[in-house]
C-alpha cells in the first residue's frame, strides 16, 4: 500500500511534466499543408494569402514549391531564414560551421538559452517551432574546407524535395557570410551550377550594407569586379577576432536581410522591380542602385563559360519570349480584352544590346520625322565657317534666337 | 526504508528538475551593469562598443540613460522593441492590449507558444530572456480609451528612471500602431508634453511603409497634414477583421522597424543624419525622404501652442548654438588644433527662416560683387520694350550672344 502510494506520488509528476509538455506542444505547432486564405485568427498564412486578394502576387501558394539555401547563419542569414519560415517557403537549407555566443547577442534571432549551440542547431530549433511546415536541411560545415564544398555541391544538386524542376535543386541561394573567401567560394559554386544566388553584406563599421542579384552569364559575378582590398596572408576570421573586432547592430543586419528576402520574394514569386544591386547607407539613409554586366574578363572560368552560354542562348531566349507574349496578346483578345496599344505609336523598336550604337550628332539623324522642327540650330550647323555677306540672313536668325531667349527668360 | 528510497525518488526526480531549471537560468543571464568592450565571446555589447572604437558613436554607453516608448507591439513594434533591447537601451515602456494569435506568425518576433497571451507579456518574457539589462514597463491597455490615455500620459511623465532628465520621463515615443485613431492619440500627448516621437506605418497590401520624425512646434505634427481618406463610422479594427484583412510581409514589417530603431539609435546618440521622412516602397525599391513645417492653421490646439512656444524660444536657441559653437573652437584652439577655416571665405550668412526671401530678380540683386559677370542677361533687360533705331547696339548684343550659343553647342 505504500509501496502504491510512494510509486503514485512519481506517477503523479511525471503525468503533470507529460501533460504540460503535450499541452504547450498543441500550441506551438501548427500545420496546414495547404495555405488556406481564409481570415481568422488561427490562420498563420491569413496575411500572406491576402497578397493575391489584394492583387500584388498572382499565386502566393508556390512558395511551397520554393527551396532556398542560407549560407550563414549569421546576423543577415538568421533573420532571413526566419523570415522565409515565416513566408511558409517550402524548403531551407542552412550552412554554418559556427557556435552560438553571447557576442551575438546584439543582434536578432538568437537567444541567450543557445549559447554553445552550432548555429545550424539553434536555427532548426527555433525555425521548426515557428513554422513545422517548411522542410528544414541543416549543414553544419565549412564550404571553404575541401569536404565541405562537395557536401555543399551535393546538397544543392539534390532534386529529391522536387524532382520535376529543372537545373539544380534549388530557386536560389543566399550568401550570408562574413568574409570574402566564402563569397568566393559561393559564387564558384553557383557558377558551376548556373545557379542565381543573391549576396548581401554588412560594413565592419556596421552602418552600411547592400545586397546583389548575381545570374551566372547573364550579370557580373563576385569575380567579375573584386573588391579593391582584401585581407591578404592571414585567415580574416582570426584577424577579426584578435582585438579588432567588427562593428555590428541589428537595424542595419535586420533592414539588409529585409530588403534580401523582400528581393528574394518578388524573384520567386514574380512581382514588382528584382533589384539587380541594392545598398543601404545609414548614416544619411541613402540606398544606391545599380546594374553591373559580366566581365568578359573575368578571372572565374566557370564565369566565362556561363557568358559564353547566355550569349548562345539569346536566339532562344528572344524566341520564347516573344512567343510568351503573342499567347499573352491572345489569350487577352481571346477573352475579349482591347489591346492596350494597337499599334506602335511610338515608334518604339528593340536594339541589340550588342549591335554598336548609331551615331547621335550624324547626318543619318539630322532628318527629322515630318512635323518635327528643332528648337535650336544643330551643333554642326554653327560649326560651319560662315559665309562672309551673309550678315542679313544672320540678322534674322538672331532675331529668331533672340526671340526664343526672350521667351525662355519670361517663362 | 522502503518509504525512504520511494522519498527519495520523488527528490531525485526534483532535483534533476532544480539543477537543469538553474543550468538553463545560468546560461540564459547575464548582466552587464556597464557595458564593457572588451572583445571576448563571452561579451554581448563588444559589438555595440566597437562603435565607438571604429568612430561612428562617440560615447555608446549613454545608451544605458534612455528611455523609449514604443506604443503597439504588432509586426513593426515588437521588432523595434527587441532591437533596442539588443542594443542595451536603458528601459522600454511596452503599451498594447491585444492579444497573440496565430495569424500573427507571419511576422517576426512572436513565437507559437505564445498564442492567447497579451502582446505585452509575450514581449516581456521574450525581452528579458534576451537582455536582462533593460528595464522593462508594460502596459496592457487601450490609449484611445479614456482611463487607457490617462495611464499613458502618466507613464509618460514619470521620471522615477532618471530624475534629473528634462521635459518628460521618456526621450522617444516610438508609435507603431496600425491605425488613425491611435496615431491621433500619440500625437496629441505628445504635443501636450512636448515630446519628440517617430511615426511608423506600413502599407494594407504590405509592400510599402514609412517612417517620421515629429518634434513638437519644430516639424509637422500628424494632425498638421492628416491622411486624405480614413475610416469614418466604423471601427478601424472592426473593418480589418471582418473578412477583408490586411496583408502583411515580416520583411517589409523587419525593414520598417530597422529603418526606425536605426533612425532612434541617431537621434538618441547623436550620430549620422536623423531623417525627417523616410518612405520604403518596396515594389521599385524606392526611398522618398522630405520634410514637414508645421501647419499654422493645424486642427491640434496643443500643436498651435508648440509652434508658438518654439517661435518665442528662438533667440534662446540660436544663443545657445552660438555658445556652443564658440565653445568647441576655443577648445579646439586650446588643444593647439588649427580651425578648419579661419576665416569666412564663402561669406555665407545664417539667414532666419522666418524672414521674408528676397527677391531673387529684383533690382536689388542686380548688383553683381566685383569680378563677376552675367553669363547671360536678365530676364529685365528683355522685357523692357526696345528702343528704335538701337538695331546696331542690338547686333552687337546678339552677336555675343551667338558667340555663346556656338560654344555651348561646340562643347
Amino acid at each position: 500500500m505504500l509501496q502504491l502510494t510512494s510509486c503514485n506520488c512519481v506517477l503523479i509528476v511525471l503525468l503533470i511534466l507529460l501533460s504540460l509538455y503535450l499541452f504547450d506542444d498543441q500550441k506551438s505547432r501548427f500545420s496546414f499543408h495547404d495555405m488556406s486564405a481564409e481570415v481568422v485568427d488561427s490562420n498563420p498564412y491569413s496575411r500572406l494569402m491576402a497578397l493575391q486578394r489584394m492583387g500584388i502576387v498572382e499565386n502566393y501558394e508556390r512558395i511551397r514549391e520554393f527551396s532556398v539555401a542560407v549560407v550563414g547563419i549569421g546576423g543577415v542569414g538568421s533573420v532571413a531564414a526566419e523570415m522565409l519560415t515565416r513566408c511558409g517557403i517550402g524548403r531551407l537549407l542552412l550552412y554554418d560551421y559556427d557556435k552560438v555566443e553571447l557576442a551575438n547577442m546584439n543582434r536578432l534571432f538568437f537567444r541567450p538559452d543557445q549559447v554553445g549551440m552550432t548555429k545550424t542547431d539553434a536555427a532548426v530549433q527555433t525555425l521548426s517551432d515557428i513554422n513545422p511546415d517548411v522542410v528544414l536541411e541543416s549543414y553544419t560545415l565549412n564550404i571553404t574546407s575541401v569536404q565541405g564544398f562537395e557536401t555543399f555541391m551535393s546538397s544543392l544538386k539534390n532534386k529529391t524535395f522536387r524532382p520535376s524542376k529543372e537545373g539544380s535543386g534549388v530557386d536560389l541561394v543566399l550568401s550570408c557570410v562574413d568574409n570574402y573567401e566564402a563569397r568566393m567560394v559561393v559564387n564558384q559554386a553557383c557558377n558551376e551550377l548556373n545557379q542565381a544566388w543573391m549576396e548581401s553584406g554588412v560594413s565592419e563599421d556596421a552602418v552600411s550594407g547592400h545586397i546583389q542579384l548575381l545570374i551566372p552569364g547573364e550579370t557580373a559575378c563576385f569575380a567579375c569586379a573584386p573588391p579593391l582590398v582584401v585581407a591578404s596572408g592571414v585567415d580574416e576570421r582570426t584577424l577579426k577576432r584578435e582585438g579588432v573586432c567588427a562593428a555590428s547592430l541589428p537595424t542595419t543586419m535586420g533592414v539588409v536581410a529585409g530588403l534580401l528576402v523582400q528581393n528574394t520574394l518578388k524573384f520567386l514569386l514574380g512581382f514588382g522591380h528584382v533589384s539587380p544591386y541594392l545598398g543601404y547607407n545609414s548614416l544619411k539613409d541613402f540606398f544606391p542602385t545599380m546594374t553591373m554586366k559580366p566581365n568578359p574578363q573575368c578571372s572565374n572560368a566557370a564565369c566565362l563559360e556561363q557568358q559564353k552560354e547566355y550569349i548562345l542562348a539569346k536566339p532562344a531566349r528572344d524566341a520564347a519570349a516573344k512567343a510568351k507574349m503573342e499567347a499573352e496578346a491572345a489569350a487577352a483578345a481571346a477573352a475579349g480584352d482591347m489591346p492596350l496599344h494597337v499599334d506602335n505609336e511610338w515608334n518604339i523598336s528593340i536594339v541589340d544590346d550588342n549591335e554598336p550604337a548609331k551615331s547621335i550628332c550624324g547626318t543619318s539623324s539630322d532628318a527629322l520625322p515630318e512635323g518635327l522642327t528643332r528648337e535650336l540650330p544643330s551643333a554642326d550647323e554653327f560649326q560651319k565657317p560662315q559665309a562672309s555677306g551673309a550678315t542679313d540672313s544672320a540678322i534674322d536668325d538672331l532675331e529668331d534666337l533672340r526671340r526664343q531667349l526672350e521667351a525662355l527668360n519670361a517663362a
